[in-house]
């Protein structure tokens, strides 16, 4: 390995790191909405929850504060370039699911919209909000899980044949795991 | 896609996400460690932050606490199935970093050893623990990234045809992105 850089950081992260693009969805006063979100993790096993984390300004945190609920989803490469694409409009000012052709199904502990592009999706109640610099770090507790069968093994591994996941590289380059470089 | 399953859950996630694993580092009162970890995301850009959950029983928890400081890793394909073996191990019975020959260089900013192996390096100091399920969140401030100059290009994105990550899919199955399936 070449000999390493060093750099003081102080306003944003410089460099990018290998991340996989999750997706939000939410219903708020009959309306639904959906973006993608770079800041996702798994943060306990029991019970289960997931954290996500938004920028202040963004529409879907409003709609999760009213609503109290949120569904992530984790949806295979072949879609993760329209997402990212519908990610750049707010959906104050359209229906992001008719522009961008999101097929959706209705939830069951939530009302928030079931990606039927998802290979995953969580249904979460939200159970605490904190705030983190210029984010706010929502924190639900799954309920739910919706999966495609065709993608797991038993034991709830993913089936290493069947994956097809978009690793972000930064800006608008991906890389799909299984693809040749 | 075949149609979707659906499942309540309430003890663990029965199903795997596609995650990139990470490895912490710590020091504290002289003794130093490291443990992989896969609840991690940035959580801010500005400042930047990073967020790491623990379980709580976890010695690397209990030295963070101590010290008020740690390092974040991301790592190549080449070093994940040894980064994970060490894993298994508690620091508080072993120096990891000489059984497991993980060679380490001093931080800037905090005393969290920088792994050589390491393509992005993230020095923290703690700015808020918060409690969620049977996990910790450790949020830190980033303050200084040591990097892989060779995985990078000038705008901070990831070099497509460098990259080397492995992809965890439960269980102890990775996938490299890159690799052909």
């Amino acid at each position: 390995m070449q000999k390493k850089a060093t750099i003081e950081v102080s306003e944003g992260f410089p460099f990018y790191f290998p991340e996989i693009t999750g997706v939000v969805t939410v219903e708020a006063k009959g309306q639904i909405n959906i973006c993608t979100v770079a800041m996702h993790s798994h943060v306990s096993f029991m019970p289960p929850m997931y954290a996500i984390s938004l920028a202040k300004e963004r529409y879907t945190l409003q709609m999760i504060k009213e609503s109290g609920e949120f569904a992530f989803h984790f949806i295979t490469g072949d879609h993760a370039s329209r997402f990212r694409e519908a990610g750049l409009y707010s959906g104050k000012d359209m229906n992001k699911f008719t522009t961008f052709h999101i097929p959706i199904v209705p939830g069951v502990a939530t009302d928030a919209p079931i990606l039927e592009e998802a290979f995953l999706s969580l249904e979460c109640k939200v159970k605490n909000i904190v705030s983190v610099g210029d984010h706010e770090m929502v924190i639900g507790q799954v309920l739910y899980e919706h999966y495609d069968p065709t993608m797991y093994r038993e034991d709830g591994a993913l089936l290493r044949d069947h994956l097809n996941v978009a690793v972000h590289l930064g800006g608008l380059q991906f890389i799909r795991v299984g693809e040749e470089k």
